[in-house]
């Protein structure tokens, strides 16, 4: 493969706060380095189905602040099939796209490995999730916005009475990682938070309503990590209408909400480095590396490094949480 | 009765932002008039348990911007019985408080008429609720800063994807009044909102799907008022999954969240307002009369007026809404 | 003159958070009734060097909620003149738009109702202004916002330590009317506001020196409306240091964030309103007047008396502010 | 020195957001530890002057979320004598305190310093200051959040209609760092940050205007850190006016605004992190280190350490913002 000329950019995947801001960064920096930049349109759909559109500095102006992706994202099922592939390479082709910047969580970056390998294009990848789930970064870009959104939400729940063994239970986003509602809870100053990655040792709800809400003299809020496996507040909520019929409980479900919202300071911040440092990869002949930011120092992570591992959860992180809840 | 000169406050029911704001005015209005304060915690069960404290005017410095209620509300049953109001009224004479200014909504002012009429004591109330549900008054302390809650959470849904076909519930305070979800649902430019004061009239969720979300392109957001008649944003979810499965659907429910955080100006504003309203009502000689707002002037309304009726939707905004979600 | 077929919209002036919300319910609003829509660029600059652009429904989604107005604004020489007046009516006819929805302050709707005297034009106008200095309309597009904007900033600053005999100034807008400043002080429990109202009648700082801040044992923050006449809140600080040396004197100018900001409920509900009003208006054959609010309800103002009037200030507020700083 | 029993806990210097979240996490790890607690009031004055008072759990209950710190801080001569530090001890051992947190910026750990080597005090510091200036850790308690109050003044300056060659300053705090600035000018999408760290090397302004400003085609926005060397932002308006009086120059100065706020959920939770580990590190006999965060683990930094060396300006960020402000 020759010099770079133009690069294809996308994201993929649910959205996160700060796309924009990396969106933005990719293509400014690009230009810079006097490279031609494509924005493609509903992440890999777009390249399979050629909506592809040329960006100038411009096309980013008075983003950086938005929630949400200006280039959408979407499922796209054809991406996953051989015929798909080929056609969003031909596309790729057709308007001389060297490379690809994807902007994405687990899935799409696996996404970008596979094509990467199959057809040999170039790719850097920038972790766009607000889960914080991939590994060899400290941080992606979208969740400490969505930790704010969070702290927010739990900050105006304290704010009502405290009647006396009343139960809250606040419904974060987090299916397969804990750190959204682990941290929301330090941050929050919340009681308890059920986290996936401890499901199976040990029955947290119990565990909190033994230890931790008995000696409470006012209302406890507690986080849940979404779950199919166990339906999530609902089902903590009935559990306790159930098992411990003494106690008021409410339920707030935030959903789709974390996923918005005007990026904090540090998700723009960090998309815009690693906005800028994926030109720079590209530049020094990086290839199928994930952007991350450790020790805030820029780190380059293979694809499959970042998608194969779990970030562990800190157990000091559980200790704090514990010993300030008291 | 002679001249007043101590007053008594509390606040009752559910809280509502902007009630620290009136505590605050209260307080300092009576201090400036030359009468004694005291504060009533836990509401009417406060006044019965003799939870009470003289406040000076710094009992309530820096408390305007802060949810929630210094005083604390709670639920009292023995207020509902006379042996409880004797005892109150007891309370009341120990401490030499003449008069009660009672900030909550209309299950409060219940309260208040009847103690009034038992004891003879003069009550001013003020209207603190976010479901702006109280007759005689443009607006109640609350709802202006449970409107803008429910505002920035849509705002941050409204800014995921907009896949196709998805749909997004979301599940707002107001059980017997629709204010918060039809006037959240124009502010925010959401396509609909499902009310109770409509519940009888129409199948609002068909009439959506019928003839407003089948031509939309994109997400639609509909807010849908709690209720333990339908079963709320979940019931309607589980309809539309039976009914309309090509739908995609996702539920937000707000919960608590929207009885707390920092009040608006506006909130905080007629707050102070009618603060000072109340005692300057008090020392006129009113009494059993709720403070209320019209057409920006303050007003007193009897409290059989503020409670019996029911405060009609205007359906100018039933109007804007629909002709706005095209 | 005929039936109306189409409309221009423009804003005019300074910008005010809910101009997007205004534009948007006038376009759909029309579209909805059956016209068509025209957005002029540049305030009245556009329609003088014809930047004119159909609008669908479509142009104005996802706006309601930003700040600013994605029509833009600017000052225009030309159309203080005869000649750029009739340029800007040569290309309504070219565009053949039979009416105009202007969205601004003071300044614009004199605008409009010179052009509409000359050219015959169908005029409504909104008022869209943070000063609140229009009258007939108890409110306009963007007063709310600001206000909310202030509160939060004064909040902040009154976090921080309470040191004794600290003063803060805090200039905000509202050179001709001390809306912004007054009911920024009551909201924000301000110690106290400096108005353009009572500038000649009495000198305000000393006033406020004198009986207010000395009895105060901790910080003080004061409001101050801009005003090259007095040169704003740093006149006011040279004057503390020089005369009171005593104090330790700090200054917060917001300026122009003022004008920002994502609207709140408020002003996106009576700009949805105001819009279909607008429609309403011109269908109704009305011309020449500003949608107002008045007692929550849409009323028509003849430009004449929304412009020549002042708007006075409420001596209640002011006792508020008065009674409630002790 | 024998085992410690009890600690004192002080905040000293100017606030930062996350005060109260450290006091928190001190006082209740303290307590989850058997130690008694005692919380000072106003910093080392409190020391000197017995401003002293027992803390239980729930007297930090319900403060996580506030701006400010309910300890108060301010400046105190006496201490800075070694009469005033000799008083200090006696009032430590009165109440028998072994050991003290000091939760502040560099001058609050200097003092520390000297009054534990003098009396042989274990000392723990922990980072709490906007500027985000002392070395040794990442990051500061409150520099989040300043840097996000920064971001929304910035945002909603941007929205402001985006006339042609409007030059808005915004001055922001760090008189002696540059990382609010710089950071918050890659953050909001500005033009430009002038900051100390470079006001020798260069004239920023002149080369701003010179290859920044003359080819944007519409407003910019400019950073100032404030400095009493040049004058901070109004100095650099006035310089426009006399050099490029073509430009039309507007003045936001934030002020102290930015150490106020609801602390973010990133400075909550390090103030939660940092306050249990200074308990540990207290237990672990640790003594005259800062708490610090180095690659998100806790790390113990000597205070001679983290006072004497600058922290430097990290050149990437230098040129993240020249790249994308093109």
């Amino acid at each position: 493969m020759g010099t770079i000329k133009s690069i294809g950019i996308l994201t993929s995947g649910g959205d996160a706060p700060g796309m924009n801001a990396a969106i933005r960064a990719v293509t400014r920096s690009a230009i810079y380095n006097g490279l031609k930049v494509y924005g493609i349109y509903r992440g890999y759909k777009g390249l399979v189905t050629d909506e592809i559109q040329e960006f100038k500095s411009q096309n980013v102006s008075n983003i950086i602040q938005m929630g949400g992706t200006i280039l959408k994202t979407a499922r796209c099922k054809e991406f996953t099939t051989p015929e798909g592939r080929a056609q969003a390479y031909e596309n790729m082709k057709k308007h001389e796209i060297d490379a690809l910047v994807i902007i994405g969580g687990d899935g799409s970056l696996t996404g970008a490995r596979i094509f990467a390998q199959e057809f040999d294009v170039p790719c850097i990848g920038l972790p766009g999730t607000i889960d914080n789930d991939l590994y060899g970064t400290d941080t992606t870009i979208g969740y400490d916005t969505a930790l704010n959104t969070i702290l927010d939400a739990v900050d105006k729940i304290r704010d009502t009475a405290t009647s006396h063994e009343r139960l809250f239970f606040v419904e974060v986003m987090g299916r397969d990682a804990g750190f959204l509602a682990l941290n929301g809870a330090i941050a929050a100053g919340a009681e308890a938070a059920i986290i996936p990655e401890f499901s199976t040792e040990v029955d947290q709800l119990e565990e909190f309503i033994e230890h931790g809400f008995r000696k409470s003299k006012s209302s406890s809020i507690v986080l849940v990590a979404e779950s199919e496996l166990t339906g999530g507040a609902m089902h903590y909520a009935e559990r306790v209408k159930n098992e411990y019929p003494q106690y008021d409980v409410r339920v707030t479900i935030l959903g789709h909400l974390q996923r918005g919202g005007r990026p904090t300071a540090h998700d723009r911040i960090i998309a815009s480095r690693m906005g800028v440092a994926s030109i720079q990869a590209l530049l020094e002949g990086q290839r199928n590396v994930m952007i991350g930011i450790d020790d805030d120092k820029i780190v380059y992570v293979p694809f499959a490094k970042a998608i194969k591992n779990d970030k562990p959860i800190d157990r000091e992180l559980v200790n704090v949480l514990h010993e300030l809840s008291i």
